[in-house]
């Protein structure tokens, strides 16, 4: 917004929540800013055990960290020594790199298929060559919005090296049917990370968490930061859970976000990849062009946001808007594929 | 609470502010709250940009982080490599240590004077000997509550060898005048950190800052979460800045309540440890009393903390409250050491 000069954009670019948080939680947090003094429970008891109910497991098998990002910093932390290979897709969500690189681990690389999905089968074959000492996947994934089904995910996570943790990246997991998720297994080689920063509308406030076995857990608890979650962010996590009808709104607007946007692909000639998450990604038959349209949006008060990796940054990816939204990226699409500069083929 | 099984206790034993954040600050948060679906600000710019009008330096020498601890463990992954030497006085506050440790570095210690307060000079002497890293040093230092003066602070910095780097938490240097802390001076081997969590009464937040030179700033962006703080917290922050008349009335109540608690100690015969912070030191004769003071202390409601390591093991470590916390406190702790079982002698 400071390099547009702009004071309002529609905000398509960042897979947030544009339902917002869930009224409920907001009200729990209003209610305990005058207690923003008090450091927040560094166990996040409450928190806990209510996620342990979520997920019918053990308050001893879940850790909070502050967001995904901060718990994937724990996991590379805790299990790839420098020198140690780390295996992930290149140009999927990159803060598992960031860490890696920054850890001094040694990044391997998996690909996108030419139709813009995770070449799954691939890093399975990668991992038993590699044997990296984590394989990072995000499902559904980010950037792509693609999703690996559950036998598909179960035979994956079978193939791979006894000696590789699996690092699976469910932050978009809400907006998918718990049937069609890998079921609850706590082994020491998988690890879930979960977040609070999608469905449930709160990403500014840091949170969300990882569920593994009790031994990871405790592995997590010897280096994590003892008090680095917002007091508020626990309690608003709290209150979001027990808000049932919110979530489910939430995931039924997402949903018909995504069907306007395929709707507008098909109008006006663009491929796009099936999305389980909360964006989709728009093809613009190359990466200039897909960096030409995404500047035009800009200009006109849509920020969306686009791959940097091919195959899939010569896409859009826009990010589930409400009605209004979705109107505003529409008719603003329109004008810059109308556009001579801009148009597609 | 959940060991007491109380709902209510007086909460003096984390150093929390017991006047809240500015209503200023709630009042700009509990605006916000609905658009806490968005990420922060990963570059913190608003927030700076005041911070760098208050310290009279450039935003480029300032990062955000999620608390002093965060921060600090950034200055450990940074600068000290596994094995490598990181000096600061045994039993100061203990984060620094935990990251040191947790980063493979190994720790040197200097240790507290009979007073109780730390041995400054010894420090530097060990400095000189051992070349740590970096050398951690909290002024004013939590838990004694002891403060170095201005001038001795700069013989101490002048007396580090050239290739150890100061890491002065100033957690606390909001209670003290801006003229007796050291000046504000921009070098490489000079990282100063502060927080929101004491005189501003976020510590529930988890946002502090630290300030150094661009090119240590720099080094902090490579490795830091980008998109680590709490969105309410940095618009929290940037209005409890603002609220000038507010932070005065918090440091004025706080020496208030280390009067009180200096005269309690003398009606009582205890020793004190004179403090610049927000929590005063009050002396129990051995820490097997100190331990069981405030044990029964907790009983009665009231909860106080102690220090671990020797000498400061003997005090108990009660924080500044409002008059009705302090007079909970004084009660109870008369109460306590009427009885024969915890009398001083």
């Amino acid at each position: 917004m400071r390099e547009t000069g702009r004071r309002e954009l529609v905000r398509l670019g960042a897979n947030e929540s544009a339902f917002g948080p869930s009224p409920k939680a907001v009200a729990a947090m209003t209610a305990e800013l005058p207690r923003l003094s008090w450091y927040g429970d560094p166990e996040s008891l409450d928190l806990r055990d209510a996620l342990a109910e979520k997920h019918g497991c053990a308050p001893s098998e879940i850790v909070v960290g502050a967001g995904i990002d901060d718990l994937m910093g724990l996991v590379v932390r805790a299990f790839v020594a420098p020198g140690e290979p780390a295996l992930m897709v290149r140009g999927t969500y990159p803060t598992f790199l960031y860490h890696v690189v920054g850890y001094g681990g040694t990044a391997v690389y998996g690909s996108y298929r030419d139709d813009g999905r995770p070449d799954i089968e691939e890093l399975a074959a990668i991992a038993r060559r590699a044997v990296p000492r984590v394989v990072y996947f995000a499902n559904p994934d980010n950037p792509s919005g693609d999703f690996v089904s559950r036998d598909e995910m179960q035979r994956f996570y079978d193939a791979l090296p006894h000696d590789s943790l699996l690092l699976l990246d469910e932050a978009y997991a809400d907006f998918v049917d718990d049937s069609d998720l890998l079921p609850p297994v706590f082994e020491d080689r998988l690890i879930r990370l979960r977040t609070f920063s999608k469905a449930y509308g709160m990403a500014g406030a840091r949170i969300g968490y990882a569920l593994s076995t009790e031994s990871n857990i405790r592995t997590f608890g010897k280096i994590r930061l003892q008090y680095g979650i917002n007091r508020n962010a626990q309690i608003g996590a709290l209150a979001a859970l027990q808000d049932d009808a919110f979530t489910e709104y939430v995931v039924a607007e997402t949903a018909r976000a995504r069907e306007a946007y395929y709707g507008l692909a098909r109008e006006l000639g663009a491929p796009c990849i099936e999305s389980r998450t909360n964006f989709v990604c728009v093809g613009m038959e190359s990466a200039q062009r897909a960096t030409r349209v995404m500047d035009e949006l800009l200009l006109r008060g849509v920020w969306v946001r686009k791959p940097g990796a091919p195959p899939l940054d010569s896409y859009i990816r826009v990010s589930a808007g409400t009605e209004p939204m979705r109107g505003a990226f529409a008719q603003a699409l329109r004008a810059v594929l109308a556009s001579p500069r801009t148009s597609l083929s």
